[in-house]
């Protein structure tokens, strides 16, 4: 899984019909700090994740296996809101 | 699922039966402005993308997932034109 | 997929026996005007590609999914063999 | 699959109910001898692994093959702790 | 598939039980020459392949259609060893 920080939404009409009721979300990767790098990702909202939330991306057969996703011909899912990251002192 | 542009079609005669019938479109990675990246990429069209069009593109076993994609031997599929990306102002 | 053009062949005796009868080729990774790239891919033949052939892998679990490849391990297959690819003018 | 370092701990609430009672580990990927390399990784904890452990990743479906993570929504696992890699001399 | 070369073995006691009598590899990437890329791999060997052999690495959910990897939580086998690679003239 990577980080990624919800920036936005992405709206689509003509679309596949089970992408229906699915939220796509514009994520921008980023490290355990929060601190923003290159990729953007979007991604199916399986969380009820908000825009400037700090959450978990799942990619690949994985995405699939949410209540909401399934069967679904998506990628990626946001599957976890993070409340903390603890990085051990000496690392 | 990324971003893409659909710029050009791609014709085959010689090709696996299960390909029969679908529509092989080029498209060109884009960010979520529309701005051209680097990469591009060959994706079955499962929603009518027309050239020009600012698409999503599935990647690996998720491009199996709509009906006209089903067990054939593809690894990307186009499964929403975009109508609009809202990117939050504080991003 | 991506496209490929077929430099080679690459022969085994002590294989997985679900490798028996499939031929593995040497693929150069080209972009969509034929122009070489730097990747190099081993993919199995499904389509009686032959050398210099500029053709489409898929890659992934969508690699067993011809009639060939089915249930083997293989992640790559070439699956079309390119005829002809259409750029738009304002591409 | 990769070699790893677990560093840290990711804490989620709000997620979804097939991560309830796993553990989401922060990993630093590093090389065969310990090396650390430039990515971040987050994987579910298959085998009690603890901090600072030497461990192995397994990306992908097969992250989903161990008892503690099938049909969950996560994309990588730690399967294995790492005793020792014993590199050739020649190599 | 890629190209790799074995170069070392990997001990792991702490591990998910389906990875008991399945060796792991150190394999260094190699390209078609076998001269080494930058990339290291771990892999189960599936077909006896030995230290210094040329072999190919499947990736993904192709790493568990070997009779000996199914099911098993690994992402990566060594299917065959390498006999010849034969590169046309012209390439």
């Amino acid at each position: 899984m990577i980080f990624a920080k919800v920036i936005g939404t992405v709206v689509s009409t003509q679309k596949d019909p089970k992408l229906t009721g699915k939220k796509l979300l514009l994520c921008k990767e980023v490290d355990h700090s929060g601190k923003p790098l290159e990729s953007y990702h979007v991604a199916v909202d399986a969380v009820q994740a908000g825009e400037d939330d700090f959450v978990l991306l799942t990619y690949g057969s994985a995405a699939r296996m949410t209540d909401l996703t399934k069967d679904a011909p998506i990628d990626a899912v946001i599957m976890a809101v993070i409340d903390d990251v603890n990085v051990q002192e000496s690392a």
